[in-house]
């Protein structure tokens, strides 16, 4: 149903397509043999109790139509030298991919232990889903993948992280009929609107259609062909049909239809690179429909299991102890006819051998899917020549994120040839004040560009969808291929992702504990237009608690920061984009707002994570103060020392510390993560056990429970935002949340001791400032004057 | 392009015409009104800087649209008396769909302040995102509306929920072409493959390509019309073109092409209901392409604004403060020529009144929208019928969520008459041994029904797809037209939906502080095939995050639960169908397990919340105990017991008490939780200082935070996950993350102050244990005898 022409290519030959049949044959084999086996890997014996696992674990549905795929693709890969990488959207079919890399002897390379012999079989199968083994799913174990396919819907947006700028590279992408129902997978069809033939490498969607969820029939599954083509012309394919379920028809259809459709990547590539085309191309695709559970047993107990959801796990589920079930599965695993396939030490013949590739070749080897491999270390600009000039503290104002932006153009530029650094964002890169990189490159768009657009253009290091999703997946296959980026986003929506941060945080823990898998870029986040400022829209673009999810991770994964201006946030963007292996979350205003430290205090401040800002306070050089005022977030910072403010007129004998945080993980201990404050440490900037009022940018319990092993943590008034919120001015959001200076300067009054009495006519003053603003801002539609033109001044001369 | 006839109504008449667009300019001018005007809101004088507010918030882009699409809605509604439910994707539209409401007289029945005259119009203008007025949003302060539309993503969602079981209601929904780039919308357009025209309503999805997004252009927007075309077709659908931007044409086109929709929709809903027809239909759509900031000022200082994003929020940035752009803004207002369409007094003239519905046939008024009104209580079947008989604790085993399904059974036949119950499921009904339903319902599926299918029809109770997003989205909207459900999940990807609990939430917050919106039915979820119980699966499935998230909820909306057995489900499940106004997640496993309770004791401990299992504990009367043994959760609770059976076997005179909590939120203290024990509650239950050592299902933070406002915290010693994890038997999942006995137990003897010592013996020999489990399961692929075959046994009698 293409409307490209007959394949350049000859057709599958009768001897090919006997040996193609073989190693499909031997990778089924040896997929039902780590679902089952202990022992008795080639059955060389008949087949007995012992010889089947306890606990049978694992997803045979799937598998078949994965090493149909692998084995044509080893085919295409030799006869065109062609670097594919395989995505694996169905990654439950995990026995399905490493039982091809181990064919290919990729899987030997990366664990010797499970070599190319009996006993390697042995192991191999025994390893599967077991204890002390490997998982069941396509994992970070798993050579030549960098997708787990646990949790369904990111297959598409991967392949094409991936493809980006590795214009040598084609990504073949299964998507399983499961995965295909799920809106992240539903939008990832539009990604190739956002790929550049000239550039960029090549997306090979395979959408294979086995009919069947888990007990389910798929909705994708039962459309009708002519419902499947317009749906896939409509997102811009042009799709392919491999349909059917005889083994020989198959593989001629599919060897012809991967023909064809290489052959037109190569088209599109050529036509582009040759500078013949610069219209958005219609990609090739293939839609593969076979049996879930394809050669599996047609029936088990009078019910049908190939095609259909009966095949989706275990299809025989009582091998091991009822002789029927045996009596299937030894039937089955023999049907694939093990002694043509293995010799008699259990290698693989050499005559299949000749049919993987070679070296880097072979899919389980491409170094893209071992990207640390590749990776290359990001050009980083000096930071400080992009500093805010601050002659002193409070005395003025900047964007934070502005400040950002130029020195992420400077990354962009350093980094341009290197072409490994995207900027990635839902259509907020200009409205979160990160427009500077405009100067040096464009927001990629291959759709049509009309005159009212501004930095759109068919190539560039920005990349906007109104898709968190598609961000988050596009970065991911991005960093895991070996390269750099930032994710820039409203905070309350980036939940969005929460799912795919976890999956992706557990895929950095995993991969930290295998040898051969080297480091790849942090995956770091700018979370900006923040809970604090959302006068354009209210209550529904309020949430500050991804922070809180990203602290559940491995204290070795999750860093949080909290810049409180311009240039804190410029020491913590170029110490993030300088890790690996991490997620770090900076979380920064865009608005207007006063900056407190000249570049190289803020250098010093946020290398330490926290710190006393004394020139804030109104400690007594040898006395403890009577109260910190501690504060994390850039709004936080600024009530605390407005709190400050009013405290040290209104008292001036009170003696307050100022305590700053950046590093949010510094209030940990040491034993919890890697950059806690020792307890010394922490009692030097908290005191051991003085009252302590936390204005935190976000859910109050955070800081709980960060502090939560610290002495005396009795002590900490936290207070954050309390899901209180709507379409007000930035300094009522506070007030609603009693997060203004009016609340922290009440609060510090009545902590500490015997303070309440003495300053009772203080708070009582600030309990009418309070209402007057209420009255105010609702009266006037904004801020009294004196909050509106309130500026950090340094305290007058001692008396 | 549809392949439908032409309209069986008349067209539009010229008066009609002219006076559709008279109605058009009413909603634009108070659009325009409500964004910009503190006072003069009908022009009357000449306009000053003292008219316009300060602080200019708001998106006018969208709107135009959304109220053209308003008018037109209002002439079908009158012409076939027909009742229509407004979703409004683009929710920051909300100036549009308050002065719809205004205009048709709902707003003012609600508000009575803002009354249908000149100080009425005054005060709807100043109240629009102002302190202490209303967000700028479409939300639950606005009559008419299920649908906040701030984070995008789920309007046709929303739309479908709405649609199912009410035969007699169209909802007309309106997806931005932003909106449209999101995974969960692209996804969601497979949602009528799960209405059936029978017994449920329409959906008209009116897709609305205003080309923009806040900088960039829109994917959909640029697309052809035979992309759109081939895309909407292979998604199901029947798409009628309505494109242009002269307003007599543009009312002619839309007029005939929502008379050609109704049509079709009354015809395939006619032919279905008389039974002349079971195919699934082709529905129609609306792809409405009209220019963003339709009618809004074409040029500002020299940019390009109507037709371009210049025109997302305010187009006229500095009306207040430069004569040229309150010009510029004055022009434009009075281009709609208030003054033919207001009379004297401020009041709509009649003959445009009369183009609007009257009473509930409004959509402002829609009950539909106002789900509460039209709630009936849910007939519940009595719990203790479906009751797991457990002679004594430990006793039986059974799986917890198959007797839940039990219940669900009869709580669908019960209502099978009101169809207003459903539930959810992403292809996990059977996985979570819900099955039970099945006896008495089908999942609805509207697609071919092939051999293999169990269970299919093309109504039923039961919703699945391969979508948590849809199955969330569907459940919203649901229980917001006044129904009831519950969404039953993997546990580890309901995060997947987090941040639309997040949107919900918040919603429920709001709603309970108008006064006119009235309750609706709790949003339930059973967490099942959790974290403890991943044996296909592994790591990836691998996350009990998801209660954290909800805790940081306002304490009225959330409730979390954590059933130790079957009968405490039944008792929780029974709980949660019957409150309103709440998110309800129970976390329960379907694994068989050790049942502790009969249902009166379950009963009373889950009414209870918390509680003293005497029976599983060694203490002496008269004496407190040496340490508290405290679990939630299913699997920390049979941890747990067994860790008391190791210690009380080992250490006969340790004084143990064993606490169980079903209620998480018990925990907190009443202050911060209407669910929270008193002290004096919460110190009979863990003493005031005995050490408790806490076995959570979760990450064990979330214990310390909800205890932190306890006396002598520092006691809680909290075991949960550590984010380890594999595939591996469950036990071994336990012991990777120290929440098995032999850890459980050490730690109760390293935390009895002066026990250590004496215990010294059992600590080393529950080492060994630990050794022992770990080089079993590795060579064996299941857990030692010992820990197979444990059952709790009650003590033997007294020495």
């Amino acid at each position: 149903m293409d409307d490209f022409g007959p394949s350049a290519s000859t057709p599958l030959g009768d001897e090919e397509l006997h040996l193609i049949d073989a190693y499909w044959r031997a990778a089924n084999y040896l997929s039902v043999g780590q679902i089952y086996l202990l022992d008795n890997p080639l059955l060389r014996e008949p087949l007995r109790p012992e010889h089947i696992k306890p606990r049978l674990l694992g997803h045979w549905g799937t598998t078949p139509g994965l090493n149909f795929i692998y084995a044509h693709l080893n085919r295409i890969i030799r006869a065109r030298d062609q670097g594919v990488l395989y995505v694996c959207g169905p990654g439950h079919g995990g026995p399905g991919l490493v039982a091809n890399t181990y064919l290919e002897g990729s899987y030997s390379e990366v664990y010797p232990a499970i070599g190319q012999d009996i006993d390697g079989l042995r192991k191999l199968c025994r390893q599967f889903s077991f204890p002390g083994g490997i998982p069941s799913h396509v994992a970070p174990e798993t050579p030549g993948s960098i997708h787990e396919g646990g949790e369904l819907g990111y297959a598409l947006t991967h392949a094409f992280g991936a493809a980006f700028d590795n214009p040598d590279l084609v990504v073949a992408c299964v998507v399983g009929d499961g995965e295909a129902e799920t809106g992240p997978l539903a939008a990832s069809w539009h990604s190739s609107k956002f790929l550049n033939p000239a550039n960029d490498g090549a997306v090979l969607p395979i959408l294979h259609l086995n009919g069947y969820k888990i007990a389910n029939p798929t909705v994708l599954g039962r459309m009708t062909d002519d419902e499947l083509q317009s749906l896939f012309v409509g997102y811009g394919y042009d799709p392919v049909f491999v349909e059917g379920s005889a083994p020989e028809a198959m593989h001629l259809l599919m060897a012809d239809a991967l023909d064809r459709v290489f052959d037109r990547i190569r088209a599109i590539q050529s036509a582009w690179r040759e500078g013949n085309e610069s219209g958005w191309p219609r990609w090739p695709m293939i839609v593969l429909r076979s049996p879930k559970g394809w050669t599996g047993p047609k029936e088990v107990d009078g019910h049908q299991v190939e095609g259909s959801w009966r095949s989706h796990q275990v299809p025989v589920a009582n091998a091991r102890n009822d002789p029927a079930h045996m009596e299937v599965l030894e039937t089955w695993m023999r049907s694939y006819r093990p002694e043509t396939l293995f010799d008699e030490g259990g290698r693989l013949r050499p005559e299949l051998q000749a049919l993987a590739p070679s070296g880097d070749r072979r899919m389980g080897s491409n170094p893209h899917a071992n990207g640390g491999v590749l990776r290359r270390e990001l050009k980083m600009p000096d930071f400080r020549a992009h500093a805010v000039d601050v002659p002193q503290p409070g005395g003025v104002s900047a964007e934070a994120t502005r400040a950002m932006g130029r020195l992420l153009r400077e990354v962009i530029s350093l980094n341009a040839e290197a072409r490994n650094f995207r900027l990635m964002g839902p259509d907020e890169t200009t409205s979160n004040r990160l427009d500077a990189v405009f100067d040096v490159t464009d927001r990629v768009w291959m759709e049509p560009i009309e005159p009212p657009d501004l930095h759109l253009a068919k190539e560039g290091r920005v990349m906007e969808i109104l898709s968190e999703h598609l961000c988050q997946g596009w970065l991911e296959g991005y960093l895991l291929t070996g390269r750099h980026g930032l994710f820039s986003c409203y905070e309350a929506f980036i939940h969005i992702v929460d799912s795919m941060v976890n999956q992706h945080a557990k895929w950095l823990k995993v991969t930290r504990e295998i040898p051969w898998r080297r480091p790849i870029s942090s995956l770091n986040y700018l979370l900006t237009s923040h809970v604090w400022q959302q006068d354009h829209n209210g209550f529904s673009h309020q949430d500050p608690g991804f922070v809180d999810l990203v602290a559940n991770k491995k204290a070795d994964i999750a860093r949080i920061y909290f810049p409180p201006d311009a240039n804190c946030l410029l020491w913590v963007t170029d110490h993030c984009l300088r890790t690996y292996d991490r997620i770090n979350v900076i979380v920064a205003g865009k608005a207007p707002a006063p900056q407190w430290l000249d570049i190289e205090q803020a250098a010093l401040h946020c290398a330490r994570g926290a710190g006393v800002w004394d020139w804030a306070g109104t400690e007594v050089a040898g006395l403890e103060p009577d109260v910190v005022m501690a504060c994390a977030g850039d709004v936080p910072t600024v009530e605390t020392l407005a709190a400050v403010d009013i405290l040290r007129k209104a008292l001036p004998a009170l003696r307050i510390r100022v305590v700053n945080v950046v590093d949010l993980m510094a209030l940990q201990t040491k034993r919890q993560h890697p950059h806690g404050l020792e307890d010394r440490e922490f009692e030097a900037l908290f005191t051991r056990d003085k009252p302590v009022i936390f204005a935190f940018h976000g859910y109050p319990y955070l800081i709980h429970r960060l502090t939560y092993d610290r002495p005396n943590h009795a002590r900490m008034h936290v207070r954050g935002y309390q899901e209180e919120g709507t379409t007000t001015t930035p300094f009522d959001m506070a007030v609603l949340n009693e997060l203004d200076r009016f609340h922290l300067a009440m609060e510090a009054m009545a902590r500490v001791p015997g303070l309440a009495d003495s300053a009772a006519h203080v708070i009582r003053h600030l309990q009418e400032k309070l209402t007057e603003h209420a009255l105010y801002v609702r009266e006037n539609g904004q801020d009294m004057p004196e909050v509106r033109n309130w500026r950090w001044a340094p305290a007058p001369a001692a008396e």
